[in-house]
């Protein structure tokens, strides 16, 4: 019989959507060493490890499944992540930004508040030209919204190249080819090996220093110092950052006080219950019926 | 000989693309008595209406003519308005903004400069409902920005009810149906007699506390003084106003100062001589095959 454990902060939300789906043979337990299944976070799950002596399958509830693809962890089981479902509100996220910024948002209320009226024109994304480093269904998902907005797209991608919605994919050693002449650089990459400081100094000063840099995907990819050094010397207009190498962000840190950098706190895209309970549910039926689950995360790969 | 007038600030601009597209038979002149065609913005044709003796079409650059459509003004031409080519610009803005909102910008700015690391969820398009106050081709366009997003929305229109993306359509007497349970409600609408403080204290009552008042069309369409009472007793959550009554908005108008009022100067989209300019030649093919022309004003319905 599948027995499932939910290990979250939020495991009464997903326990009331998966109860009421009413699963066949399924059932819930709290006892870690009674469960092929755990639904949950990456680093409470980690710290279960030890004592899920049943485990078969764990359903991560993050895209961001570091703890677990980590290689001093076991690797016994099948390790599915989220996917599919944080590209709405990434998109959303990334294009109230970059909005943001060709609205000259906070240019008017500062001209409001000093009771000015400010003519003088907005940027637009039409016509604009945007870069996605890492093009997995977050990213395809931005290419399509870049799309709707008139936008031509570019994609840097390890192999990959399945996004219509994507104009020109750049592989490999084509990486200042691809930054060359962007408005937006937008950073989706997981955390691997190969993520480590992609985005050094090299690669800010290929940019043009009118562009905006974005980063919603995990702070390694980012080398931290160079980027202050890019902001403070003018070199890049705006980096909006999401997600840090060490977070919280330490007290302290230069991001904290950087020009035009605009720092959120790893809120452009969380987990909502109903949209992984519903993964969960997909899942779920796979597995009762022996065919392979969906958002397999590969190990080796680390996503 | 067709003989064209170009009446903007923006001429040169203007005049450059109209001689490079090489338009047949076409000449360009200075002098009112001698144009048939102008081509510019409505106030300065105004002011030239009585000088313009062989005068038998006007292309305005903006979508606003209300200085020609005056009822004190001649009538006896044609009278084509700049439409098609806002839509975009203004689902940007719009967009813009109520993400600018859902994704709480301006407290993320604030948490940063105190150094505070604050999760804490954002809102989302995704799933709410918007309700567009006229829905012509700039509604139409921005109607698609919200299916893209994910969003239900309602349109309110005279009578048409053209566009694909308007979930339900509303007409006539249905004001206050349809703006019940709006998460945002954002106004289109032309300056004509009909639309005068259609945005008056009641259908402020009936708009949801949470919801978010966007005017990207005329300032007449709304209750000045009943926006301001919305808004400081906590009955609307925020307004973007691009529009007024009157504009500039005069010294000491309380909107100046009104909480969660952010107002930008009649910006949200502005006349791109390249759109016009191919309007223009677009029209004037037209014009010249002796066809009827594209957006043709109505100078009784003032649209």
């Amino acid at each position: 019989m599948p027995t499932l454990l939910i290990l979250t902060r939020d495991a009464d939300k997903y326990e009331r959507r998966i109860v009421s789906a009413q699963l066949p043979g399924l059932e819930l337990t709290s006892d870690p060493a009674q469960s092929d299944i755990v639904l949950g976070e990456p680093k409470l799950i980690q710290d279960a490890l030890p004592r899920l002596s049943s485990l078969k399958w764990v359903q991560a509830i993050y895209a961001g499944v570091e703890p677990l693809v980590d290689p001093t962890q076991r690797h016994d089981y099948i390790l599915t992540n989220a996917r599919g479902v944080f590209g709405g509100p990434m998109s959303e996220y990334v294009f109230g930004y970059l909005l943001f910024h060709e609205k000259r948002v906070l240019e008017r209320i500062q001209a409001q508040q000093s009771m000015q009226w400010q003519r003088g024109e907005s940027g637009l994304l039409r016509g604009k030209t945007i870069g996605l480093l890492g093009v997995g269904s977050i990213g395809a998902h931005i290419a399509a919204t870049a799309k709707h907005f008139g936008m031509t797209v570019r994609g840097f991608t390890r192999e990959s190249d399945s996004s219509a919605d994507v104009d020109q994919y750049f592989h490999g050693t084509d990486l200042l080819k691809f930054v060359e002449g962007l408005d937006y650089l937008v950073c989706i990459l997981p955390r691997t090996e190969g993520t480590n400081q992609i985005v050094d100094s090299k690669l800010l000063a290929a940019l043009p220093p009118h562009a905006v840099f974005v980063n919603v995907g995990r702070g390694n990819a980012v080398d931290e110092p160079a980027l202050v050094k890019a902001l403070n010397e003018g070199k890049l207009a705006v980096a909006v950052l999401d997600v840090f190498e060490k977070e919280p962000l330490p007290e302290g840190h230069p991001f904290w006080t950087t020009p035009n950098l605009y720092m959120t706190f790893h809120t452009s895209a969380i987990s909502y219950p109903e949209d992984i309970a519903k993964l969960f549910i997909e899942n779920y039926q796979l597995y009762l019926a022996g065919k392979p689950l969906k958002y397999v995360v590969d190990f080796e790969r680390g996503y």
